[in-house]
């Protein structure tokens, strides 16, 4: 499979918050913010030559292993801005993607950074990323992130994973996506969804920190629990199958109080 | 309130299907279909200068009653399509808004038609739809609609009522919207859920006919039931909070074979 050489390095996407898009205070869900961040990194990958669609003919696709957000300012309705994406860099397991995102007045808000895996859906073990010929060259360290490299989120204490889920949740038709996986964006979903209006009436996500470890299957129901760590603003989450209690995912999520 | 004098009659609103919008089949998901009709709708109220915002500073908002979605042929990922959007009449209670879909090849691929209602934020209680002034100059009757209008759906039979729920959803952050509302779409995500990946793979959703009843609460649980009607490929689907059994929404969804 080859990568195309004429691609540009950085990629751009411009977004405008659907009014839709946004939750009570105005502001655009977290959810969305992905989903925009996703979109570029598919569409970016689709010019290098390595979109879904193409990685599908060979019964190869993306698999999100890791990300992390950071979001400073949460846009509102009908507001415009920008995603920029480039790969960092890439080996034999891993591509780690940086995004920036930038208001309309050209101001950075947050910034992500993404870590891929590629999958062999015959076997459903991980491919050799060197097998994308010419995807190394669109590496670009020079361009640094202010966002931390995605790490190992721990898990919830052994206690809270006893402890009777806070939710549960049946993986419907809309969550399965056109890989026939649990989507990225629904696994955030699923997670900002852990905590109440009251929490996002003052206070807003500063930073979601997510390790993908399974896929959640149609018709599985998931246990979601939540605990607060050491820091009282931070929050850990486990998503994890309810009849095998495999993990399907763990996160950590950080508050600070609205800045607007 | 005064209404625009120099808005256009129909307005256009061009889409595109994102990947992360589609479903196993890769088709686009009909919520994202009612996502780009509900964005256009506003959109063009909006223009009219009878928009959310605008609507929201004289605490008022517009309320979903009814709708119908007709679709032939559903969008695949990167498929590019436009929606087309009139007010076919408005009077003191209700402004039927119509919608056509198209493709990229100009061709109508569906159609919607939406019964508003005002609502007085204050009081909760209808409110009369002429003190929009100008409004129904805005009225186009002459342009016809292939969508039959918004009738009342009839509920589930009274056992089907009393059994136990196919499906429970809990009323959570990401489904309420800026009017502090479920999200007209949350309600149509949940319904299409209601069915399989079995009913999707050789099937898909011709027409879906909602009645809008009552909000769901945050918080709240939804119980979720659905029953075959007299015609084998038809369901009707009943939407009641769990604890109240009050009626959230009825639904009326007729499948035929995929035709792609």
């Amino acid at each position: 499979m080859n990568i195309s050489d004429s691609a540009p390095k950085i990629f751009s996407y411009q977004f405008i918050v659907e009014p839709f898009h946004v939750d009570f205070t105005g502001h655009v869900n977290l959810s969305h913010i992905c989903d925009y961040m996703l979109y570029a990194a598919e569409s970016h990958a689709e010019i290098l030559g390595c979109g879904l669609e193409e990685l599908l003919t060979h019964n190869l696709s993306w698999f999100l292993t890791r990300a992390v957000i950071e979001i400073d300012k949460y846009p509102k309705a009908y507001e415009k801005g920008k995603v920029e994406t480039w790969v960092e860099q890439t080996n034999r397991l891993f591509s780690i993607r940086n995004i920036d995102f930038f208001d309309e007045d050209n101001k950075r808000f947050g910034g992500a950074r993404l870590m891929w895996a590629l999958v062999d859906l015959t076997t459903h073990t991980p491919a050799d990323l060197s097998t994308l010929e010419g995807l190394s060259q669109y590496s670009f360290p020079e361009r640094k992130s202010a966002v931390a490299k995605p790490a190992k989120v721990p898990d919830i204490s052994a206690a809270a994973s006893q402890a009777t889920p806070q939710k549960l949740y049946d993986v419907a038709y809309s969550d399965i996506d056109i890989n026939q996986h649990f989507n990225s964006v629904k696994y955030i979903e699923k997670i900002v969804d852990m905590f109440s209006l009251d929490d996002y009436r003052t206070s807003q996500i500063e930073r979601l920190e997510i390790n993908y470890a399974a896929e959640a299957k149609f018709g599985a129901t998931l246990a979601l629990r939540k605990e607060v760590t050491q820091n009282p603003e931070c929050w850990a989450v486990s998503m994890r199958d309810n009849t095998s209690a495999e993990t399907i995912c763990r996160a950590r999520v950080s508050w600070k109080k609205r800045n607007d």
